[in-house]
């Protein structure tokens, strides 16, 4: 960490912040300059706050060298994490592929399509049965009923389950469930986090739409500090100011998470794209980006999807982009 | 709601279309071009889905043109609302100021703060209690100690008092607060918002960092749709690229929501700078932009600020902030 | 064309405003409703400046339903373009690896490195003679004697050149040049566009940081609408608020593009993300999108680069990333 | 300039290292932690290209602590910049209000306008000869006779004229132009900077829609690099994803830039908004925020403007903005 120290500021008060910050167990480099003095923090800084130090009179600026985020940092983890959901594994060399409706709409529905994206090859059955939507007037989803229905789909085709959580109080409904999803708009709900950290369950984080890489690292740092390592990252799309696809996907995450953590990350092009035509292409493309996994919307009946078909494949184009994917891993 | 349909689709399957949209109580005008064919729905589409006709096959887009929001929509609400906080009206050319520290962190800073913030004509007390910090190390609020000592500078100085809240459980300790805050991570929190839509409380809502004011005001419509109409608006800064600042203050949001919504709109540019020397210019300009009010960060001692010191005014600087935006109030 | 009508306005005026649209070749068709009326507008609207529409005192607002450009449109041209560089073709099937320096430093090193990237498998030769920086206290390139070199480089490798301008007065000097590259800063230079257009000259059009896919393929119809349709486009990363990479690779734009227009589309990893060892996985990841071709910095000794050093790859990196390009453009 | 040096890197390594800086007449200061090795280098960095330092092989990153701007920095020039545009006097407490048409139309027009915002209290013309349009297809200016039109306006009317440059080629023609804008989308042409550098002429320099205040101050210094100090700098909106706007107005730019620079600095509340509604807030929190003037689009007949109509204000209006901009004056 290194400390600006402002203009014309006198040796003494200097001397006097170099013993207060000596006292915090850390040594410290002076560092004059004509313009400028700085000094070299060194010691375990991570847990330092950063603001604290700007409100100092004298300091300029506070800049970080090292990260803040340490449970998460292959620094102190220097192999590939991998996370075991319900028996399949995700990280270290094991692809993962998650498919599945939206939303949860009926029996029939999920385990139709669940029947269908087995076949094609995935691995983990996702399907939304608490829906974040944008508008109070848009399907919410079938809440505890949808859960109920995954886990019937569950039962009859042995895949584990992977849906969102909105809110901590209905954590017990999610005993079944084998991987918790943290959804792009509760990615700083830290209240949900800490929650997450006090279980042992598997979460899917996804990056928020506005989050930088190093804030979807402190979000799994936040998890991570409660006890539970158990993370998956997911990349989903920022938002730009392009529009003509829904989000921009940020498929340089992958390989820049992965030198920064230790976490496996997974790609979600359905909801970055939010255009069906696309998924494919952006499939394969995280495929050989380097990503551990995908999630990928599929749904039986798209038009008639109530929420989101716009974006989802039909089992058949599944099926392609599964084997496409699978061909291109072979090679990789 | 405009519905443009695919080419080469035969007229039989749009007259299909047109029977289903008029069986939803729409009306539909059907314009057929060269290369375009489109469908005008007229009616009240603020409850349609629009993903839901996008997925239709033969459709290729859907664009609205009434806003998706209606109780928070001025069309229908041509008049300015006024929003009573405990006593303090804001909106409809009620000016409001709304000063304190970014946490509270003792009785005796909080009351010495409240007295001078009330002095320099401030007429609610701010104070963090529950703090949305992005890494798990750094300080978290005083938490429920905090809303009591809060409660206790509202006895001595008799302003009204709003805090930020995370966690709709914590809702029975906020009890005694006179406006919740939800802060900008949490403007589409909608488990959250609804529980607010439950109570008849005044609401503070941030814009979130990367939200449009359409979805700002959707986040509105989610509490007003659960009964409570008591919402005023607040700028805070969106994310751009520029690092200088720590956000970009939009104060363009504050004339464009005005016409938009018949809410009242406050502005923040204390956490949309990040940088206390431009809290003064923004803040007049804010006042001048036509907002309702302001929310100032102010502390007794900025360099030993638990949170957000480098952002926060100290009294004098404060009472010279207030005393500039009472004269600009006068002669616009 | 639509053109939603203000609430209140009278049907005399819509009726004048029809006839006055009808008298510029468009055919109307109006929509009625309760809160809006709105007027489709059919025929050639590609070449309608839609702010004269927007300033009419009735109009509220005006919607583009068609693409506002035409060349470049895929509906008007089915078929992918094949651009031909000096005998090596880039498009419809074609996939072209172009490589090289970021500057072109000396005799020596460009001859040096375009014999290397040539046996990796390179088909275009790249290398910067003037530079655009944006300090003007950093290097800006050999400028003309640049050029010359390359033309050497080309002569003893056969490899045709592209390199960048920065002014139309130096298209003299671009004579031997196969490719001539606009960079993104310059995408929105219209003057310098309308020059190329005159020529016959093959050209990349970098997209702008902050540019949409739309305007980046109105800049291609500035080219186009001069009589030279020889273009070729380049995904080169975008400004967002993520400071890890230097910018956001948008591979989205890659098979979107694609769709819009017939133009074949290349992606440039090296400026997108800034940092060398991205460089491979979004090389492949560009492939796997579905790219026409790679623009790929290297560089035979990075470390004393005189520009972009970070970015550019060695020759061995560089030949490791061409053959798993190969590999992956075999099963794909 | 501080140097991070990587993990791993032997003692004799950073020896050779801190021998070449000091070479480059640098002094170098050394701090070694557990985790970080950091050089900190004190002397004239204002020169040094920070990529080839990141270049090295032994070292991690390199992050400036002072900028890299020097003749538009404040440090070494405190006072404020009072720029002279034939005249009118702009800077160090001078208030320039900037009016007059998007393009120039016809003599009748201009001149009319010209008196019109003359007796409002404009004291500059502004008037566009050549428009940078994002279509080929949209109206591109009278060019060279819209440039006489203006000279016939400021003989009539006494009034300094500003208008915008495209091409360097056209220097020539402005020889009587008072104030040359650089526009927004040339903001990084430095072709075009280098050759204002070699004027003398006062430039008007747009912020980039996607560039940094930072970048913005780095082309003034292309500009003053050449000779040329007579710039104007101007906050025009930026792009971010919000739509309700065309561009975001970045208002705290003006404090900021001030306190980085020198130069004066106006604003142009028309084009970031986009929507002449907006113009008026805008104008006075502009004024508010301590701008040294303001640039407005004013039409005699906006609905029938050859461009941007929808953003400009009537001959009325601006006569109102004009008086409020006054009245809030006096109060600052």
């Amino acid at each position: 960490m290194i400390a600006i120290i402002k203009q014309g500021v006198n040796d003494n008060q200097i001397e006097n912040l170099i013993n207060w910050l000596e006292s915090q167990n850390l040594s410290v480099h002076l560092s004059k300059g004509e313009y400028t003095t700085i000094l070299g923090l060194v010691g375990d800084t991570s847990k330092i706050d950063i603001e604290l130090l700007e409100n100092l009179e004298i300091v300029e600026k506070v800049k970080r060298i090292s990260e803040p985020f340490k449970s998460a940092n292959r620094k102190f983890h220097p192999n590939d994490s991998i996370i075991d959901v319900s028996g399949v594994k995700i990280g270290g060399g094991n692809f993962a592929i998650i498919a599945g409706p939206c939303s949860v709409e009926s029996e029939e529905q999920i385990i139709e399509i669940a029947k269908s994206v087995k076949n094609s090859g995935a691995t983990l059955l996702r399907g939304g049965a608490f829906k974040p939507r944008t508008s109070p007037y848009d399907f919410q989803g079938l809440q505890a009923d949808g859960l109920e229905l995954l886990k019937l789909a569950k039962k009859e085709t042995g895949m584990p389950i992977v849906t969102e959580i909105m809110n901590a109080n209905h954590l017990p409904l999610f005993d079944d469930v084998d991987l918790i999803q943290v959804g792009a708009r509760n990615m700083q709900n830290f209240e949900l986090l800490k929650e997450l950290g006090k279980t042992k369950k598997p979460v899917l984080l996804k990056r928020g739409l506005a989050n930088t890489m190093k804030e979807c690292l402190m979000s799994a740092e936040y998890i991570m500090a409660g006890g539970n390592e158990n993370i998956i990252l997911c990349e989903r799309g920022i938002r730009t100011f392009e529009t003509y696809t829904r989000n921009t996907l940020d498929l340089a995450a992958v390989p820049m998470l992965k030198e920064l953590s230790h976490l496996p990350i997974i790609v979600d092009p359905s909801h970055a794209c939010g255009v069906s035509r696309l998924v494919k292409p952006m499939a394969l493309a995280a495929t050989a980006s380097g990503a551990d996994g995908l999630m990928i919307e599929v749904h039986n009946d798209p038009r008639n999807a109530l929420c989101d078909g716009a974006q989802s494949l039909t089992p058949e184009q599944f099926d392609d982009v599964a084997s496409k994917v699978k061909t291109l891993m072979e090679v990789l």
